[in-house]
């Protein structure tokens, strides 16, 4: 018997297919291009109400109805694109509600990317240029198609498209063209026109050639340094010996179609064409913690200040989609041991069901000790070691990957996981210029100064819905107050103030400023404070562009380390539910803004329905080392018990021994103590 | 065939005999306490022309003597314990230098605190007052013997032991008496004479009962809550599934004595008392990176201000030794895989040779993926896993244990984690009380608030001993400037600043601040910057007591996150060679203060020999998570090369194979590519 659908599952194909046939037959006159097709996800006072039922084992007869979001592209009477959001009941087969999104733009299609490629390269004028570029025999041009970054320059209320030119030198489908960016560029209409074509700066003054300049012979590279496909490259090395895990008794987790369960967590795991993965009703030990986590947007501005660069800043999440950009992630390769895929769906432009296979992988890993203590009277040692639960997809974004994992740990610790990899977008300098916003990886080959920015949305409900944001800094106690008893000045304490309306806050290590998110209403029976989960941030940089530049007002969540908002359905998305060309005031310092202008009480968010954002990232300023391909970089944010329980979550967690671990001595090597393991 | 003694080899067992025997026969009419025999590494002028010839296979024929550092504690006329410091020149059979350590003290000295515990226990006040407690039938007192951390109260010129009443509630040498602290405390003399007894503060004021209280009953806890030790608990859960590691053609490590070669690195491994594991002569394809790798010293201040807890501020690397505490490791338990071990040698106080077994574990590990890049155009995805090399070694100190381990990876990079776990040291609080430095864990047990603050010490050698610190930020260009061409607002670059002086640095995330290791006469070919490696710092907050505190003035080194000084043979603790009982003055900040009274150049540390040193941990304000045994705290602190290379280093890891990984789906699961791997 199939699993019956949760109100938290992705839409399945033949809902896929229904919200089609719904949609269609409420418009039969037009030709509906179908750009999303997805889950509504429910109100959340009708998901609670369902939730407690759920968990107390109690018959569900008022399921919140089952809703799809569907967008799709129709044509108005004068021809031009006209963008359209519908809420389609699947239940009862209507569209309840439907929007014109006037002056919005549907996220990036890859299909017609293709085709401004196309066009772009079969223009004449672009042929032209090309031509006198004079460029070695062999070599092709490659066009790579980019959302285009408002710069106030354009008219954004239709598309535009930049093309940025690179050099395929080798006739081999995976040569590295980013090693090759060519001083052409180009703009490209919604209709598929060429409507400028240009060189580009290439050198510190900003300033372009004044004259056409042929392509530069001593750009070209040896593939050793500008290559990362194997199949250009020398043998690789042979001294990394093989790695195997084993997990002869199957992995711990366990899963029922969307639901998941490992240890003490249980979360049902969502995916959605945008955000990719989602987690739901995430719980430890039958304990609602989080009501949805998610990454919720990115950005990445380039900080090249040379015209046409600052069109150069992406919304991975926004405008290109973590779900449809997700991998298919292959066995022996993205994950190591026992592996669970899952799918996710997506749907064509007809409407039908598409298949993202293995977007999701699912294992544990060994995560070195849990916790020890050797009795220094007794020698006796007690070890446990740290098994995780990992989550994981990877996107591809054009040049650059992704990588998010959720980790889970037995200690009820829950980590997200960023990693960025993939290949440095370049563009054309002149050979032995610099520049001081860019580094130089080949001769030729600028790779500009960017930010990764990244949003993780985080609705909590630790012990149910309304929580408070706590904002913790430790502080010496004052020497010489006769009033304070701290004779030695060695004292300290800590301050407390809990978050009373929507804001952004800022990071401040040296304080070891805490954020918290508490529930007031549940007190710890040990500790006598309030039960609450800690924020491990990630410390990065904020967003560098000028706060009146079009970056900052588009981008909003890049301002501030951490947000609290109040929960309103449906706001998920910290810079606005479109990006594509944007124009900024539509992010979450400008809904809280909205907000503040209503009763205090909108925007009250202590003992609330709160959702917590936390911005973090990197100021990525190319190393040499990051090219060809980047070795992964890495950025982690925690969250962490913090008076939640009574105790050590992972304090049941058996031994380790290795009759189960099964570790071997390296050859030969005599073991000082050769069956030891720890002492019950 | 014997592999020959290096000179950075720790001392072996005969060597520290006949430093033994001539330390003895230069004393005769002396008994001779060891306290410490091990190596005297040789001045750096000397190892740098012996390394140059051993990695340019030349013969060497002028080895650096092979010395010891021999620490003896005699009696003088008076009968007084004297400590004494001598160099024993092992090829020459002589005492080269001995210097009388007046005022000094030497390291924990394990029996002596079991006699402290001892004398203790025995003293008559003592039981006297413990009747008055009126313990539980059954229970037993425990005595935990601290070193005394000065706060003006005492004569220093002896040792003074502070005694910390437990109480062990059943009948198990592993139950948890740090569940029941009782309100008692003694002070105990060099000469095992118990000098006082008193009562500690049991509420927030400070103050103690006015009279001896007997034992609150409420106070007993549920063996659930109080004990870790799985002999006093009920079952461990039995859903975390076997996991197991096999390398079926071997670890890809190969050791030598103690020099260790993994993928392209190579190192030394050292271990001594203090410091434990050392790492010497790190270098990566042949170039020399670091001179020499440690965790120079650790400081744990309590922030309780109420006397006598002040004197509760440990310095565990100086007073109590990484090496010696460091624990057995297990197989099966510590590590997981294929593990080599390597053994530490210490001496007896009789001079004889002792065996550290298993010290220091060496494996490999998964570390997820290295880099990916899927060509968005083929979809040829080709992907690379991340194989770490792991040193790790765990010490003991006292409730407290610290796993420190060093990562090694293929992309070049160097990763230092601190785990911190063990039990929460402990003290009495009335029932129902709380005070504003401290969590109560259980009732009458406050876990007070308190900070572990380490120090990595760098020895750089970045292509050669010269390197400088720079300081680089990334920040806005200016908008509305004429001579800035920044005309939409979005651009950044970078400001680099070069240290001159010796000097203490702090971190600033919200500038990007990186500190980068440079060697300015290595300019890289590509990028036409200097070769470099950047700190990642593990983000903390510095010591929060006053810096007029006895604490401040004894650490040093906790008041800065980033020092740079200019190399000098043997300074290589941050808060000075002799940390029992010290005064201050003697660290880090001293020794730059010293030397800035000489000539300049005497401190200069542009393109000179220099050290780094990053100072890092955290504020612990223990959670009820924490125990009664702590899930690790994890901190880690990293090295990348910054433009060293002229590529990813891990670009030639070879792709990632099923066939290598043998990874399994999970039971049943189709695969929606069921052979898959990566293409070539």
């Amino acid at each position: 018997m199939a699993v019956p659908t949760h109100p938290f599952d992705p839409l399945e194909p033949r809902e896929i297919s229904k919200a089609a046939d719904i949609a269609r037959s409420a418009f039969p006159e037009q030709r509906l291009v179908f750009r999303v097709i997805t889950l509504q996800e429910p109100p959340k006072e009708e998901m609670l109400q369902f939730l407690e039922k759920e968990h107390a084992m109690q018959p569900v007869n008022d399921r919140p109805a089952r809703m799809a979001r569907v967008q799709v592209v129709t044509r108005d009477v004068s021809g031009k694109n006209q963008l359209m959001e519908l809420l389609v009941d699947l239940d009862r087969a209507v569209v309840g509600k439907q929007e014109h999104l006037a002056g919005k733009h549907s996220y990036i299609d890859s299909n017609y990317m293709q085709s401004v490629e196309k066009a772009c390269l079969a223009d004449a004028r672009v042929q032209e240029e090309i031509k006198k570029l004079a460029l070695p025999t062999g070599a092709s041009v490659i066009v790579e198609a980019w959302a285009y970054a408002p710069d106030g320059m354009n008219d954004m209320s239709e598309r535009v498209t930049m093309c940025w030119f690179y050099m395929r030198l080798v006739d081999n489908p995976d040569a590295n063209y980013y090693a090759y960016p060519l001083d052409l560029c180009a703009e490209v209409s919604e209709q598929l026109q060429v409507t400028r074509v240009y060189q580009l700066p290439s050198s510190a003054d900003g300033r372009t050639h004044d004259t056409p300049q042929p392509y530069d012979h001593r750009k070209i590279q040896s593939p050793v340094a500008s290559e990362y496909h194997p199949s250009l490259r020398p043998p690789p090395r042979t001294t990394t010996k093989p790695y195997q895990v084993t997990q002869p008794e199957g992995p711990s987790f366990e899963s029922h179609g969307n639901r998941l369960s490992w240890e003490k967590w249980s979360m049902r795991v969502g995916f959605n064409y945008r955000e990719g993965l989602t987690l739901h009703d995430v719980r430890y030990d039958g304990r609602s913690l989080f009501y949805r986590l998610s990454l919720a947007e990115m950005f990445v501005p380039y900080g090249d200040p040379r015209s046409p660069y600052p069109r150069k800043a992406a919304f991975d999440l926004g405008n290109d989609g973590a779900g449809i950009n997700a991998n298919n992630l292959r066995l022996g390769c993205d994950c190591l041991g026992v592996i669970k895929y899952f799918d996710g769906w997506h749907n064509t432009s007809a409407g039908e069901p598409l298949k993202l296979p293995n977007v999701i992988c699912c294992h544990e890993q060994d995560d070195g000790i849990l916790w020890k203590h050797t009795n220094f009277r007794t020698q006796n040692a007690a070890v446990t070691r740290a098994r995780v639960l990992v989550l994981q997809t990877i996107i591809t974004v054009s040049n650059y990957e992704y990588i998010f994992a959720f980790y889970f740990g037995q200690d009820a610790s829950i980590h997200y996981e960023v990693r960025a990899t993939g290949i440095l977008s370049t563009c054309p300098i002149n050979v032995g210029n610099q520049v001081p916003y860019g580094t130089v990886v080949g001769p030729g080959v600028l790779a500009p100064y960017h930010q990764h920015l990244f949003c993780l949305r985080m609705d909590p409900a630790l012990d149910g819905p309304k929580n408070s944001l706590q904002v913790e800094e430790s502080v010496p106690m004052p020497v010489g107050d006769p009033t304070v008893h701290n004779p030695f000045g060695v004292g300290y304490t800590t301050t407390r103030n809990i978050i009373s309306q929507e804001q952004g806050l800022d990071l401040d290590f040296a304080k070891n400023r805490t954020f918290k998110i508490i529930n007031e209403d549940q007190i710890n029976p040990v500790t006598g404070t309030p039960v609450g989960f800690k924020l491990l941030p990630y410390y990065s940089q904020m967003l560098l562009a000028h706060p009146q530049s079009h970056h900052a007002k588009r981008s909003e969540f890049a301002n501030h380390a951490v947000w609290v908002t109040r929960y309103q359905d449906n706001e998920l998305f910290p810079s606005g539910r479109h990006t594509m060309q944007s124009a900024g005031g539509e992010g979450i310092a400008s809904a809280i803004k909205r907000r503040q202008t209503g009763p205090p009480a909108r925007s009250s968010v202590r003992n609330e329905d709160i959702v917590v954002w936390h911005t973090f990232g990197s100021t990525h300023n190319p190393r040499i080392e990051d090219w060809p391909v980047m070795p992964c970089e890495k950025m982690a944010v925690g969250l962490k018990p913090l008076n939640f329980f009574t105790g050590n979550p992972g304090l049941d967690v058996a031994l380790s021994t290795q009759e189960a671990n099964r570790s071997v001595l390296v050859g030969g090597q005599a073991a000082s103590s050769p069956s030891a393991c720890c002492k019950l």
